[in-house]
């Protein structure tokens, strides 16, 4: 199919129900990081024009260019396509040349056709001559014609005095276009829950700012580095967008827990911890809330009891849990898909601070109780200066 | 298939990898859902037993009782199956039964089998022989063993001195069993994904009572009945569980936020009544939380900076939001499967108080301003004395 000068770019309906002045930003944004994505990716565009709702790339690496763009946030769907006028002679002649190279014997093929703008023949038409012109056209491959179940599909779009033709659609990532909400400071341990859950507020436009709590030396530098990989497989996802990483050490402070406190609200007390630093980076950074990747009972943590234990230690900011109706295996298929699995179960050693028999329904008051012999502010503000800002 | 005497119940790797104390109140709390619905659906059961990670189902109507366990929280897979004695001569005679009536000419099969217990044969024997006899039973069908992609799989567990065989496994609706988890408190609209939220969360183990909050007249009794419907669909799901539901007049509230704050503010007064009165409801019900239907940016509230204001309304429990990162075709696809898809797009009256231009980016300043205007206090308590506890 090397012969495809174009991609059709199809972005979501969510985009276009939106309000007029939303929905022209959105476009312009999705636009933008199409742009960028293409030219991290080296491949190579000559102009894009926005035509009813598409997108339409001029390129010479049509397929190359289709791949990139499918994984842009806002896009959902692309297909690469061959340009040709509106003349229908123009377009049969070039269906006739697609068709060519992908039918195969025995095929059962459908044309469907869109249409926007003045022409001396309707969608049907094109159909119907394209169609006949493809039977009369390869009489030795048996084809028919069949449009509820066909083996192959060749799509018609006419613009006005353009038209596109096409016989592939690739889905695309869906969601909102990276920017178009402000960002959300994420909490990333390596592991598959937090990367999925930044990835998934990402889809729908939230950039997010990583940040690693360093439990060195309950974990060790395994366990550091896994972090900071994940976190470059997210930013795959956000070319043109900020790669700052923070990294906050955080092992003083679990100790400090494990000395003063009971050692069944470690976790807890580790979290709570976490979202207060989260908040002060949150504001450094201007970002709108907290993104965790915590889903309900999945873990001693993560009860619907804890969690609410958890929630009053973010006073500032809401703290966004997109995992929360998952199943670990529905996690799994997304960190898969995102590419953050393969990095996220490498070797790497566990938080050894954690207990073995944690509370898995604390109370405020016991937490809060715990805390009173803690510094919280002091340990806060040693953290923060001894943090780390990593451009990955 | 009319010989299947069991069902074979498969549940979560999540269950399983549990503490021992909690693993066991999970797995009772299972079985105790997965009876209520058997009787539930009037589907006799002669005798559940726990066997290494099953529930062995004994049953006259295998695939019924299928069919409704494998719907439970919890389960992961059903197989309707034959009980036999776990001699080798008996599994083998069994299984050409079961492959004789399953078996198509050209078919491809394979043989599994699962062990535990003391026989004197290995896996591996039980599918060398049952295989063998297979092709030896049935020559003129003209099979293939595949193992790979099989179009016909035979099953076989051996349980000690029993043994299942099946031809088919069901996928179960996964998650954890209802009950594992507290209450939240569910606000919930009768549209698309305040109804997927709920179910969500149920599906991570946590009854939902459903708070519909009735905007008459800026909505009409169509919304509200749709609203009850979604809930009837829920509850479903929940068998034996409550089926409350709250009713809660707060047209009158819209009305005083029309009259006295500016009318791009409606919606954010209007949601973050809401979040007040679910958490007197919470309070009420003993629920650990709200869950709502908010997706990010996918209506104008629903902007990270508008989640933000929102929040800052619930001030007791945590706002849970399930949908947070999920596309709308996302969502849709969830409220199919779940039946609650075409109750949510029946004809209702949208709510009208709804702002043309709504703001997409407030200031909490701004909203905490305009509500000085209000007595917030006294719309709470005229609201929760005129609320209708429904049971559906």
């Amino acid at each position: 199919m090397g012969r495809f000068d174009s991609v059709i770019i199809r972005y979501g309906g969510e985009i276009g129900i939106k309000a007029d002045w939303t929905r022209r930003a959105y476009e312009r944004r999705l636009l933008a990081n199409i742009r960028k994505s293409l030219k991290h990716h080296g491949v190579p565009c000559e102009g894009i024009i926005r035509k009813y709702g598409r997108f339409y790339l001029k390129t010479s690496s049509a397929e190359e260019a289709a791949s990139a763009v499918s994984r842009v946030f806002g896009v959902s769907s692309v297909s690469a396509a061959l340009e040709t006028t509106s003349k229908l002679e123009d377009i049969v002649a070039n269906s006739l040349e697609l068709a060519g190279s992908g039918l195969k014997r025995g095929d059962r093929f459908a044309v469907r056709c869109r249409r926007t703008g003045e022409q001396a023949y309707s969608s049907v038409d094109v159909c119907r001559e394209v169609g006949q012109r493809i039977l009369d056209g390869f009489p030795e491959l048996n084809l028919k014609v069949n449009l509820k179940c066909p083996d192959f599909e060749l799509g018609v779009e006419v613009r006005d005095d353009r038209a596109f033709l096409y016989s592939d659609i690739v889905k695309g990532v869906g969601g909102m276009p990276l920017g178009t909400q402000p960002k959300l400071a994420g909490l990333l341990s390596g592991g598959l829950d937090s990367a999925v859950a930044c990835w998934l507020v990402m889809k729908r436009g939230c950039p997010v700012v990583p940040i690693y709590f360093d439990n060195t030396p309950f974990t060790d530098e395994r366990t550091t580095q896994r972090a900071l990989d994940t976190a470059k497989v997210l930013f795959n996802w956000a070319t043109g967008f900020s790669t700052r990483v923070y990294v906050v050490p955080h092992g003083a402070n679990l100790e400090e827990f494990r000395r003063k406190c009971p050692r069944r609200l470690v976790c807890l007390l580790c979290k709570r911890m976490m979202y207060r630093i989260a908040e002060r980076i949150a504001d450094m950074e201007h970002a709108e809330g907290i993104v965790t990747g915590e889903a309900i009972g999945e873990q001693a943590s993560q009860t619907l009891r804890n969690l609410r234990v958890l929630d009053s230690a973010a006073e500032k900011y809401p703290v966004h849990r997109p995992l929360l109706g998952f199943d670990k295996a529905e996690t799994e298929q997304i960190a898969r898909k995102i590419g953050t699995y393969d990095v996220a179960i490498r070797g790497a050693k566990g938080c050894s601070a954690v207990s073995s028999s944690p509370r898995t329904a604390a109370k405020l008051g016991e937490v809060e109780q715990a805390e009173k012999k803690l510094n919280i502010e002091a340990l806060i503000e040693k953290s923060l200066n001894s943090l780390k800002k990593i451009s990955l």
